[in-house]
């Protein structure tokens, strides 16, 4: 791939695991998260921890479940080099209100540019929590 | 270990990390950079890579020939959670001026609380670069 293809490449993975956090179809979801993530990847943020693909599955369902109503959406660039990405992102009400919760990623892909290791960290959270 | 104990630790790490990159004595620096990398640890930023304690040396050691009469310092708070690190850091004129550059790393710690993996990423760097 030339550099232009990796960076549609890297910004399709970032969309795609957007689109795994909002996913509310079970089916959909695990197809999405089949595809972002390598089959053993490890999911780990201040709160949540995940090994696997079923499992960072049903992370994100519990999330969901916990913030119905709400939107996951990236903001900014995304930060790629080498194997590596970083990109932050919000979670608002669909309305675009001000974000809840704002975080950084940061991920390590596989040989096929799938996620292997996701680190998540928190740079907003709500002043009650 | 207590969460004051980890979090004197995690200070105590990231401060080894920092004198690392400032110490010009080839011996202390090997010392450092042994105390803060596991053996086979790995380094990967946007211009360099390394794995391992000797080559992570040599990398450093690069970058201080090619930064001369610079130092880095780390900036604001270093976020923990787990086993991972994120802390920002700048590169500037001993002097105090305005920083060349500012970078976050993030880090994965062994059990032992060296630095396992760190993934560099550069978030302001000068202009002409």
């Amino acid at each position: 791939m030339d550099a232009n293809e990796t960076d549609r490449a890297t910004l399709a993975l970032v969309d795609r695991y957007i689109a795994a956090w909002n996913e509310a179809d079970p089916a959909r979801r695990r197809a999405l998260v089949a595809e972002t993530f390598e089959a053993a990847a490890r999911y780990v943020d201040p709160v949540a921890q995940a090994e696997g693909v079923e499992h960072i599955d049903a992370m994100i369902a519990a999330v969901q479940q916990r913030f119905a109503g709400l939107r996951f959406s990236w903001v900014g660039k995304v930060d790629a080099h080498n194997d590596r990405l970083r990109f932050q992102w919000a979670l608002a009400a669909a309305g675009g209100d001000e974000p809840l919760v704002i975080g950084t990623d940061i991920a390590e892909l596989s040989a096929d540019r799938r996620m292997q290791t996701v680190t998540g960290f928190f740079d907003k959270l709500p002043a009650a929590a």
